[in-house]
């Protein structure tokens, strides 16, 4: 019996390392797709922005195989409770990492569009910050999964806080250019539209650093999911605007 | 031993029965967020608003306790690969339900902020017509699980792209009014963001009926993922709106 025990957890192990290792891989891609969107966009290259588009579909097979790796493992190893929560939260993590995958080919898609007007000063260079400081919040937020590092993965949901405020500061931004100029209003709302994206993408890397802190406390960080989007409800927002 | 069989698969067909029921109850709650976040945007109610913003909760406190009783299912019946499927599947549209109902509270915040803004003709009107359509696609889904309806699931997929054009009609129609007048910029911003926020909860319908397909079938529905935001890529539209 202990040997059938013994046996059995081994074979989880061995499972649960191959799925790990593909979320891993799976994180590495969309790391490459954000950095690769956000430098297509500043530069204006519509090849690598083709290249992010049709990447995508790799991150997409990695989500599909992973989910059915996982379901397969639970039925054929009924892992306990403590084995099965670790199953769970990397399926978590696997839907989030192919969301920011599929955000990462939404804002290719608009840099081909963006290619063909006329560039807005500087924007593109904030949204390029933006995208790296949510580039680097992924990898902080893998590498506290790998090390079940609590600290490493609350200190990524606390800089979401920030990408939420470059959010808010570029969308005052684009609003002043657009009142500035009818001739910005087309650009400047496909630029928010990726700006939103990143946002988003800062998200769903905050909502894989909560699932390490499960993992890591079995317990959710308590205000970790308030959001910040101060344009859904600042009226200053919108009344500093028209004032301008 | 067929008894000890027989025993595990009814406590767990009761155990799914529970999961199901809260799921279903989440439906409605998410059903009546999504209508009553429309009706309030077009009638400018704001304690309607507040109502459906201080609801979310209950939505979010759904979803947590679904999931800690769908994992607790798993590791103490240890179901069958199909009755895990079902069960997963139940996780993956808990998640979804979840989002629809973030972002019914997201149009909620909105509609305080527009509340204070001029009225621009119409087009409430017709985020709300957007809105029903996404409101009887989640009836239709949720109808469509509880039967293993798959010909009803793969109707409301289909019904995701008309979403999708009406999203696509009014993002042209607010850029054509920024055009005409810079004073409506901050507010078709918003409408704008709420046009999206609509589309999306179409994109999460979906995904629920693309879970019901999987249920019916075993087989996830090809081309149902293919994305339909037009905005971003066809420069057709930036162009006709320069036109203008």
């Amino acid at each position: 019996m202990s040997d059938l025990k013994q046996h059995i957890s081994t074979a989880f192990d061995r499972d649960l390392e191959g799925i790990q290792a593909q979320i891993l891989k799976m994180g590495g891609l969309v790391e490459a797709a954000i950095h690769d969107a956000a430098k297509a966009l500043e530069s204006r290259d519509e090849e690598l922005a083709e290249k992010v588009r049709s990447g995508d579909k790799v991150i997409d097979a990695l989500d599909e195989s992973l989910n059915e790796e996982a379901a397969r493992v639970i039925a054929l190893r009924a892992p306990t409770a403590s084995d099965l929560r670790v199953v769970l939260s990397v399926m978590r993590m696997s839907a989030n990492l192919e969301r920011i995958g599929d955000l990462s080919k939404n804002m290719a898609k608009r840099t081909t569009v963006l290619a063909q007007m006329t560039q807005i000063n500087g924007s593109t260079a904030a949204l390029r910050r933006m995208a790296r400081d949510v580039e680097s919040m992924l990898k902080d937020a893998l590498d506290a999964y790998i090390k079940r590092d609590e600290a490493l993965a609350l200190d990524v949901i606390e800089r979401d806080a920030d990408v939420d405020q470059m959010y808010n500061t570029l969308f005052r931004e684009f609003l002043t250019f657009m009142l500035e100029d009818p001739r910005n209003i087309t650009s400047c709302m496909h630029l928010h539209f990726i700006a939103k994206n990143i946002e988003r993408m800062g998200d769903h890397v905050t909502a894989i650093a909560e699932q390490v802190v499960f993992l890591a406390t079995g317990e959710k960080p308590e205000d970790a999911r308030i959001k910040q989007d101060r344009t859904a409800s600042d009226p200053a927002l919108s009344a500093n605007i028209e004032l301008e």
